[in-house]
């Protein structure tokens, strides 16, 4: 996603500091406290400029929602949505997902959503994509059980990639989707890339895996 | 694939029987004797015309290959080619798949083609699938471990669903390709369904799943 210089934005997400948490590793263990009851906690790793991860928190009042976007000149926006929105189930967190084990202890997580990650094309860069191993590793631990991983995009390759990545870790596909817009789904929250690229033309496709 | 009534089809299969073996359930856990060698077999199952068998046996001849196909009208097809073009690496069995553990003795069969099989949409035809767990139960028996599916297929609904069915019953995807046809690939045999929907622009899917 491009990234334009904003200089107020750490002035701005320091005043939003409810929403964009500082220091969000204090948190590791005790998300609830944070968000003030037992709800389930959802989680979107590179969630951008946040339609996706607004539109499900209106959506679903009961489970909170914590979105982790590395770009700061991304995440604030993001950040304006849910203040303007007044939204109380979301929080966001300006991180890189690499380290997400020092953010959520174990079964912290009840899902993991991945929109239009990175498809990192190359394969020297395989262990950059958010469904390599060792990713995976990382999300078993801070999911329960059955806990699930949502994946979307438009990107063939990185999902030809995650099918087989999350097979051979030994995860179940418990649905694949290879045309997710070839039916109208009310409840399908679409995120900006997914906008953008079905306006093109390509097909959008979504699967979900748990361990 | 549409039937038509050949009234020499009989006449025919009994003349080229060295071809489309009769009994060939006699033959279960000896079809290396039946080859003169110790190849690895690999078995086509609903092989139609034979576009895509015959092609195989040409371009692995250190492979014997047997094609499986219920329909008398069809597979005379077949027998034809493998006739005038002298090939020695095939055999082929008019007969239903459903009960394919009384033709292979287990371990028999290195790999095994589903090519475009009859989706059956209509859920409550789900069993007739020939991904259905009670197949792929069959097809883990006279399958080596790491023994092979090897699926393609036009057809969306029967795509998903097998890469679920796959994934649930334990498999693990080896890979999976979401449009074979975008990159040319000069070792793959076409069969007649994938030349004609192809054509007709529709993206072609192949995965490959093991035990
Ligand atoms: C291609 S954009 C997709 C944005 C949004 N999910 C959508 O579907 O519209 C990918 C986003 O992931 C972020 N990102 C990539 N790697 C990340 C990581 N390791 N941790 C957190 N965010 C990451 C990028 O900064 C970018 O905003
Ligand atoms: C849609 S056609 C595809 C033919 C060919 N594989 C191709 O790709 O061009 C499916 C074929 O599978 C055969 N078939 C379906 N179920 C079968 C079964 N249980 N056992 C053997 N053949 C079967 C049908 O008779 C038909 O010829």
């Amino acid at each position: 996603m491009r990234q334009r210089y904003k200089p107020w934005a750490d002035d701005y997400l320091k005043e939003k500091n409810h929403i964009a948490l500082e220091n969000p590793s204090l948190n590791k263990g005790k998300w609830s406290s944070v968000f003030g009851n037992e709800n389930p906690i959802h989680v979107e790793i590179g969630s951008g400029k946040g339609q996706f991860i607004t539109g499900m928190a209106k959506q679903y009042p009961d489970i909170n929602f914590i979105g982790i976007e590395v770009a700061k000149s991304i995440i604030v926006s993001t950040v304006q949505k849910v203040d303007e929105a007044g939204l109380s189930n979301i929080r966001l967190l300006n991180e890189d997902a690499n380290d997400i084990r020092s953010l959520f202890a174990d079964n912290e997580v009840e899902q993991i959503y991945l929109n239009f990650s990175d498809p990192w094309p190359k394969n020297r860069h395989e262990k950059r994509r958010l469904t390599y191993k060792s990713f995976l590793e990382q999300y078993q631990d801070i999911l329960p059980d059955e806990g699930q991983i949502v994946l979307k995009t438009d990107n063939r390759g990185l999902f030809e990639y995650s099918l087989v990545s999350f097979s051979e870790y030994g995860m179940k596909l418990v649905e694949v989707n290879l045309d997710l817009h070839a039916i109208e789904d009310e409840k399908n929250v679409k995120t900006e890339y997914e906008e953008k690229f079905s306006s093109k033309g390509h097909v959008i496709y979504r699967c979900k895996a748990k361990f």
